[in-house]
């Protein structure tokens, strides 16, 4: 008997033990797919919202639904034509204004002074193939484009381009999907952690996590982030959505960092001494020149390997990249820096009419915001731009709008007053904030000047 | 003592069951993501290979790298210039034939023929805005590709559009991604099956898997699909690589269907009547009108929530599609369309001069075969097309070629007579089975086809 107890007390200490270990690992299991679950159907409806243009004239006044654009109640009124002081009825009531996208519309004008210079023609036969250049890492890339872009950020000093490969992506988008995709090891037993530090760019957690890729998990805040694994982290700078000047926040030695510079350009920023020397950068025409319709970024990538890998996931996603719109960056991008070299007065540079075109706005939203106490807007220390020679504080391409006072959710707020913005909760942070497009057309952002301050609490 | 024995052995039992469930969960969670797992980095390089162009110098004589294009040992000598009869020296030999992939450039005489009627002006100031449509559920596709797409189906009888929602992706790739997404539950425990009839397209189980998500997995060969679980069949008609007409074989009440018809165009088989009525068909210009560069597809959608989730996938993935390449598509398959309408017989239609042209290759092809044993081709039944009232068998995009006898690795048997093809084990068949591509220049379909009777086991 006492040797049956003994084996029994022993088989259950065995047992107990196992449990243990297999409760563990379920743990584990799950912890490492909690980020993605998040990303079901439903959320993921709720957390991506690509809104219609800047105006809504919609008649809903409830809660617009947040995952798609293509929303049968959506009708868009702006127009290159619509003048900034209609308002267009609403049940009575004036316009909806839709700051929530940052769709790029704002340097439109300019591109319509530049005529035929930036006009580009293609034959039926031209850029038929697959292929660029195989001699290239990146065989999907046009050695066209790789001259512009060369080109421009020498002029401007903005990205170190010796000895780094070049990746063309469908927008720079793609290129963060395969930046991942390249850095996460694709035999490890769990995913890798991506993080950025709050506020981060909306769109980030979702790109990492929509598919429940089992390479790649978001990991949330970077300034949270303390756990003794690799990681990759986001630097986006100036930051989506508040504008801020960025360096990496976690600075373990298991980190690989990717710096989107989206927005490291001379009408958002100064641009600073010497030019950025990342191993990897994101540039996009969407956020430079303003053309978000030709989906057209590129990455300058310091390790030949992880350049190739990059080029993998675009060959496997979509088989290259929109040579037409390869073709038509480069010209656009040659017809900036040709801008900035002339020397003709009467022919002012993309950046200097884009620089203008920003502090103007930035004045304005300052003045709406002051007069009222409602609101705040972030302020930034003037810095000198090696570019341009100006000395001036960021002028980003959103707001990131805080309600003072007793409003919790300043997204709700507004949308009350038919401003719709996204709400600081997208972005990590709290829904004290909202992010504002500053990119629209200027009959738009005339009209939403015009409301801010006339809202009352 | 009894008592302390009673509830010694109880607790036994409960945690004996309580490890029976944890163990039967842990095993179920490997065997969810069992199928990514051999998508690791190293298995998936193996796995993808999209080489250069036709012809190929590499003085390499071993087996080329084949997940990178990119390599720099690889030299193509093609160009529009080249002439068929040039033997370009190669280390003293005959020159490299790379035919493994399907690069569509066989159509560009036609397109230069063609002249100003095709030709696509873009000022700099145009399709600025990420938006083309928002009252339509794809809200980045341009209207004018919907009106060409929808005249072109109309002219050539070979999808039903009415009732369809369109939506259009950064080629076919990006909207089997987008359908695979769409159709896969997000809130289930585990991944949704794929499966298509071997053989089938190479890149669909990289697609499906290289991310190892957790919302669908690669289950393999649709004929041996026995499990009573939901799942995705693709059905590639025709077929790539074997050129056959095919329907959907598993027949299960859990399956739902995805049609890739980028093939099913006059010149590569008899059009049927009544026209395709599926859920959801692919197709592109990368095959109709050979135009691959412009990396442009369309998926005709039957369900609006399904064309609303793959909006949402192209959404995320790249924030739209090319506008220029959407507009330029859209000028050719007008074009096209143009050229079928027209009466006058000395401006020859697109599908009459690329059904020419695919007839003669394929006689020739055969021509080849049958001077020697060692490989056979395909045999394919005469149909009536409904659109050119032609009677013919398929001529496929790409020959699927077998090596009789004692050749097992027709790839590697081929390659040392340097031809580059890709054998049948990338498609889930055989290794007697290469397939070959059928679409690359005259000049380099010429030397192919010279070369392949004069090889000798």
């Amino acid at each position: 008997m006492a040797d049956f107890m003994f084996v029994l007390k022993n088989f259950l200490l065995v047992s107990l033990a196992m449990n243990m270990c297999l409760i563990w690992k379920i743990n584990y299991d799950d912890e490492e797919t909690l980020s993605s679950k998040w990303s079901s159907w439903g959320n993921l409806q709720q957390k991506f919202h690509f809104h219609g243009s800047c105006f809504n004239g919609e008649k809903n006044n409830g809660r617009v639904e947040e995952a798609q654009v293509s929303s049968k109640r959506t009708e868009i009124l702006a127009t290159t034509s619509y003048v900034a002081s209609t308002v267009v009825p609403d049940g009575g009531e004036s316009v909806v204004i839709n700051l929530d996208h940052g769709d790029p519309t704002m340097y439109e004008n300019f591109w319509k002074q530049k005529g035929e210079k930036t006009t580009v023609v293609t034959s039926g036969w031209q850029h038929i193939s697959y292929f660029s250049d195989v001699k290239n890492v990146c065989w999907f890339l046009e050695p066209e484009l790789v001259t512009a872009v060369t080109r421009l950020h020498k002029v401007v000093g903005n990205a170190v381009m010796e000895g780094r490969h070049m990746v063309v992506g469908t927008g720079s988008s793609q290129l963060y999907q395969a930046a991942i995709f390249a850095l996460s090891p694709h035999n490890a037993s769990t995913p890798m952690n991506v993080v950025s530090a709050a506020p981060f760019y909306s769109s980030y957690p979702l790109m990492t996590d929509y598919l429940k890729s089992g390479l790649h998990k978001w990991a949330g805040d970077a300034h949270k982030f303390n756990k003794e694994e690799p990681y990759i982290e986001l630097i986006t700078s100036p930051n989506n959505p508040d504008g801020s000047s960025r360096q990496d926040v976690v600075r373990g030695h298991k980190g690989i960092l990717i710096h989107d510079l989206a927005y490291y350009w001379p009408q958002y920023t100064p641009i600073l001494s010497p030019p950025p020397d990342y191993d990897i950068m994101l540039f996009t025409v969407s956020k430079s020149t303003g053309h978000a319709g030709s989906r057209i970024g590129w990455a300058l990538v310091k390790d030949r390997e992880v350049a190739k890998k990059m080029t993998t996931f675009i060959e496997i996603n979509t088989i290259g990249v929109s040579k037409d719109s390869q073709i038509r960056a480069a010209k656009i991008l040659q017809a900036v820096s040709d801008s900035c070299d002339n020397d003709d007065d009467d022919d002012e540079s993309f950046f200097d009419y884009s620089y203008k075109l920003m502090e103007k706005r930035w004045k304005k939203i300052r003045e709406a915001v002051d007069k009222t106490r409602l609101f705040s807007l972030p302020d930034f220390s003037p810095e000198t731009c090696s570019f341009s020679g100006r000395t001036f504080g960021q002028l980003p391409a959103f707001a990131w709008l805080k309600c003072e006072g007793d409003v919790d959710d300043c997204e709700s707020f507004l949308r009350k007053n038919k401003i719709y913005t996204r709400g600081g909760k997208h972005f990590g942070a709290s829904m004290k904030y909202v992010r504002i497009s500053m990119l629209c057309r200027d009959s738009e952002f005339e009209v939403f000047t015009e409301r801010l301050p006339t809202i009352v609490s």
